[in-house]
């Protein structure tokens, strides 16, 4: 076993402080991976916290992992030792069900194994994220990182950028279509990224006038306050497809008047509470509210070339370890421009 | 003007009675119909009793409108004398916007003119539907109706026919798919008929067991009892559509766990409350909640000819005009086999 220095949240209420877990040693299909740098996920505090229910702990939490190879099983083919890499959201899944077929892992009928707070498909083994030194997987679940952009700004691209560009390539969003944001967060700021350079009109819909310089930045086309009444007005059956990446409690009905004929609302958030849909307001346009999650490992590995071809990156905060309770605060007042990463130098002091 | 014996309601408490219209002489591009069955839809309950707010009377409902033309204006092309006829929920819409551009006038810009229940486009003159002995309109609004069905049969086909047609070919359902129908009615009954029709494997969803055998008889592959938790946990992402015809109050998320990924629920029923839809049951498997409104005039069309040469009609009970308020308390109770279409010769006498 490969000891491995870690952070992991002891319980629901413990702040996130080092601990020692082991890897596996590398089996013949597996590589291992000395971690440079680890995204942090809104998604991580959920679980950290507890917030979904039947959390695992300790939990050592991260799944936007980028670093080198280290070392290779015998049967690897696709990576050798010095090779960038990158780890999302799960590291195995069954591999024989029709999703796993089509490439989908995402969506595994068995239940595909988180990279944290899950277990292996042994449904044993426990598995622990990327605030460590080092992870072991499976090369079928590894991605190629290119050593074109920064490899702090890439780590978020195995959640944030895959969750936002598989909706937008799944409803094939591109020249003429009109697009809208909702919220300016770490999926917010790769979803107007990524529709601008398909070739959207894109609008970045917000409740913070000061967002407004950020979003065009990233390459938004306009920006409108959600919090006024005429703007919204003005808005009304405009937009072809609506990203909502707002997990804070909100209603849809507010933006499913913003759609256009067949508009598309593209859930990616998942509020505290079910948001109320009025049939109505579905059924006067045939529009439609719809949800996607993450994306199949074939289609992050499109999405990673596609940014290394397009020189696009997260725009992100490189933290010490030990900040991380405090990016944690932070987060959870929208305070993270736009995506914090752990620079694991730190953790192997 | 034509002097027309109708059946109103005079106000949202009032039972509906006689009452007499004027219908306006044929304009150039216009057609009269002697009218000869009209269906009665749930619509019309809502309307008749202001459920859905801003209702006008008198009112003389119906949108399921068949008969015999007995004039046509100057330039009308499309229409003789003598030709059968058939009217739906709308009789004219902006005709330049989007919308109305690609044929789809039931998500008219500028809101099209209901059959009943509104105004004719020029916002002025208000529309009386199909309780009616005659109806003069534009003959672009007019569908044509073959007599190889029973023209009873015909008449809801303008209505539920088409929205349940519509739906099933934008969303392409056909071989291969597995297709729920929920709520047997005047919807359900048609969804189930269509959508065996195009190749689907068809389920009905149902509260009651004594609907199995008139669901297999219209064409249902399957029967499952919605009340019956075995059943419904067996069910689980089975689906790739369901057709929710429920305009009861119910909860979409039942039977969101149904569908299989990228699975549809098509909401075609509208609740007295907006249902409550949980992101995190979108999210995992890429499910949609979509909506969808009637057809428009070409596809309307093309549905009432698609039945023709497929001997498809509504099942219905018919009844005289004066039966009309017994019938709306029978359908209150889901007492009607599937449709109530009254005879409009009871009208003349």
């Amino acid at each position: 076993m490969i000891a491995t220095k870690a952070y992991a949240a002891q319980s629901a209420t413990a702040p996130l402080g080092p601990w020692n877990i082991e890897r596996r040693e590398p089996g013949p299909h597996d590589v291992q991976i000395e971690i440079s740098y680890c995204g942090v996920c809104h998604s991580d505090i959920h679980q950290v916290r507890d917030e979904w229910g039947g959390s695992i702990y300790p939990m050592v939490p991260g799944h936007e992992i980028v670093g080198r190879i280290t070392k290779v099983g015998d049967h690897v083919t696709r990576f050798k030792v010095g090779d960038l890499a990158g780890i999302g959201c799960f590291v195995d899944s069954c591999r024989v069900c029709d999703p796993c077929k089509a490439g989908e892992e995402q969506y595994c009928a068995e239940g595909n194994a988180s990279t944290y707070n899950g277990y292996e498909m042994d449904r044993k083994t426990l598995t622990y994220g990327g605030y460590s030194t080092s992870i072991v997987v499976d090369e079928k679940y590894t991605l190629k990182v290119s050593d074109k952009l920064p490899l702090e700004g890439v780590a978020p691209l195995l959640c944030a950028g895959i969750t936002t560009y598989s909706p937008l390539r799944h409803w094939k969003v591109g020249k003429g279509h009109k697009v809208a944001v909702l919220g300016l967060g770490g999926l917010g700021h790769m979803a107007v990224k990524l529709a601008a350079s398909f070739g959207a009109e894109v609008t970045m819909l917000s409740t913070s006038p000061s967002k407004e310089a950020d979003a065009r930045k990233l390459g938004a086309h306009h920006f409108a306050l959600i919090t006024d009444k005429d703007v919204m007005k003005s808005l009304r059956s405009k937009f072809d497809f609506i990203i909502n990446t707002i997990s804070a409690p909100h209603e849809y009905n507010t933006y499913l008047k913003l759609l256009t004929i067949n508009g598309v609302m593209i859930v990616l958030g998942i509020p505290p509470e079910p948001s109320q849909v009025p049939a109505f307001n579905l059924i006067m346009g045939r529009k439609s509210v719809a949800g996607s999650m993450i994306g199949g490992i074939r289609e992050t590995q499109e999405m990673l070339d596609y940014c290394a071809e397009h020189n696009i990156a997260s725009d992100v905060e490189v933290i010490n370890i030990e900040d991380i309770n405090t990016a944690y605060e932070r987060m959870m007042k929208g305070d993270v421009k736009y995506r914090f990463v752990i620079d694991i130098a730190s953790l192997k002091k």
